[in-house]
């Protein structure tokens, strides 16, 4: 892929990664990442101290898939919605077939009295590659600045 | 247009909608509509339930700008300014001639001692076509999360 | 450059400008601009009224140099994160071989213990030009809507 092509298909691959999550529709979201992707929650702090304490890991897909079930059941008594914001997208092809793709994001979660407060702000620093015809996550970490949040860990970010 | 042309007249009709709004051209913003466009403002959970209960509804434009000049007097007496910014864009052409335009929303007030404030976060689900040279919208919907704010319906989102 | 070549140019150039402010690399953000750049915050108020009042000038890079060489003595007291959303990026060329940069921004900020809050919103209005192979930034104007943090001045926008 071209640079402008490539730039579209990540930023495409934000929007639907976004939209997905935010419509609660955990299970398409899922589609977006290959059979061996990590996801990992970060702190900003112990990425830049080098310190590798992570405030979640799922080390690949089937425990990502586990979490959205136990996601499925939580959601009975937790219920908001979450608005993603993405800005500032970035997208290098490696020579390994690798596509690093970063971003900015703000999550804003309104609760069921349509209070909205800003949740979670942060940076994506992924990987993805092509499988098939698609652009798809393999290396999910999510570096937040928020980290105070008690209900943090409740919703894939 | 081939999808990257329509991604980016797409991005471009909702930066300027965020900008004429933001810097209080209403009747500038007004020319983005279609002479039948209709605009709706919905809480996320009616749309969910199916329910067809807007906070806010005009019919076509001729409602919209009896609305923009009731709001250029109210104005004299709610004065605030917005800042908008709106990220993942989809653009989807069908074949009617439509263009489907999507994105995410956050809307920051900012009063007249400077503190500026959460005001309203959710998804805009628009219909655009093209008229003459331009794309512009016939279907606005603003499907809000945040619909606990007494001043939500004063201004346009 | 044509016009989505443009545009691709100065969103990439709006990702820079955040990414290196938000990770406190603060002397290559230095490298975004020509030597002659002036950088200065006004409330957006000022803008309205034909004010010509700032809120903070440099008034070439000299003076921003000196200003971050400052913030790196000041930062040891004042520890926090950013997180700059950019959204609306609008480039127009000039006969002059200028090009018109504009977008709205808001600014998340994080303590030490992990909690986020709006710090400011407002809009670049900015002019660039190419210097070698680069497009960099020879007139950064930020004009705030947020004006009441106290704190405001102490870090770049």
């Amino acid at each position: 892929m071209n640079p402008a092509d490539l730039f579209q298909t990540a930023t495409e691959l934000m929007a639907d990664y976004a939209e997905l999550l935010d419509a609660d529709r955990l299970e398409e979201w899922l589609d977006l990442f290959t059979e061996d992707a990590t996801y990992d929650v970060v702190p900003r702090e112990n990425v830049e101290q080098g310190l590798a304490v992570s405030l979640m890991v799922c080390a690949n897909k089937a425990q990502l898939r586990d979490r959205i079930t136990a996601l499925r059941q939580a959601n009975e008594y937790n219920l908001h919605y979450d608005c993603h914001l993405v800005s500032g997208v970035r997208a290098r092809a490696t020579d390994e077939g690798i596509v690093q793709v970063s971003a900015n994001y703000a999550v804003f979660q309104t609760n069921l009295e349509g209070q909205s407060r800003l949740f979670s702000v942060g940076r994506y620093q992924d990987c993805a590659r092509v499988v098939g015809s698609r652009l798809l996550l393999c290396k999910k970490r999510v570096i937040v600045d928020t980290f105070s949040v008690p209900t943090l860990l409740a919703t894939p970010l």
